[in-house]
């Protein structure tokens, strides 16, 4: 398995830090892989971008930052103007068509996913975006297994909020395979 | 100020994260210092110790990983047991006097706080736990201003939690300085 270097970016708020920390607990207890997962708060983090990295290897994993991710994921304008110009050389880069117009092009695969509408139509709650993102990586990567982010789900998630975050997750994986 | 390396342990389900998470928020939102926040997952966390580094300056921090700990928290006796010899000679020792029985002298001053039983005796939930462990550390290191974490729970915790959550920081405040 080659080692996936993913940076979830963002506002505060948006999640996209328990968005990486499930990813990469997913990976490790039900999928058998390493994961290392951390965030850098700092100027940058008062202008309002928020980041989260996250990396999975089958390998140990000696440093934590994601230098050049193989795949970035921006869930707003700004965050999408700051951290682009570091994705790998024929990387993967996904936003969300509401929040992002992505202005050039990079050396990248891109997908423009509209998971803030499709969260909104069908679930009419904007706190599921993130794990909506989370299965469009999911379905995207195949990183993980399915299964195994909707085990962490339910192990995390309060049983109240438990369906519409199940819902988002297959809502995520259903916009990047359509 | 002297860089500060903070190590939070415990077992999955503890909060350890959250509260690293919410730590390097206060430091670099409202104290306006620098913050990185991160966590290994691997083969020994599928063992069920969990730990979250937080690393806080008031310059710019290169490595996130807090080796050699300047205050090692522990919440349960296998993580006292896995990460206790790492801490760094004159550091800090934090356990939970109900989970950790303190085994040997190392080099370090240690506080063993009945956390837990302070939290199921005031409050009768186990979950605020982590926050009870955060005030003991904000009265301990005076790291950032206790203001500063009541502003990010304000910012994160759902309303109909929030108050326990006050009072379990303010309970963990006072077990230090008592």
């Amino acid at each position: 398995m080659e080692r996936l270097r993913i940076v979830f970016s963002g506002s505060g708020g948006q999640g996209v830090i328990t968005a990486a920390i499930i990813l990469g607990e997913a990976a490790v207890l039900h999928n058998g892989l390493n994961a290392v997962q951390s965030q850098s708060y700092g100027p940058e983090a008062r202008g309002g971008a928020t980041r989260a990295d996250i990396i999975i290897s089958d390998s140990t994993i000696y440093f934590p930052k994601a230098n050049q991710p193989n795949l970035l994921v921006c869930l707003t304008q700004e965050s999408y103007v700051k951290y682009n110009p570091a994705i790998r050389p024929g990387g993967m880069l996904l936003t969300d068509s509401r929040y992002v117009t992505v202005q050039k092009k990079v050396d990248a695969r891109q997908w423009e996913l509209p998971m803030y509408e499709t969260i909104m139509d069908k679930i009419k709650n904007p706190i599921v975006l993130n794990i909506c993102m989370l299965g469009a990586v999911v379905a995207l990567t195949e990183v993980v297994e399915p299964e195994s982010v909707l085990k962490v789900l339910a192990d995390r998630i309060p049983p109240a909020f438990l369906d519409i975050n199940n819902q988002a997750f297959e809502l995520g994986m259903d916009l990047m395979k359509a």
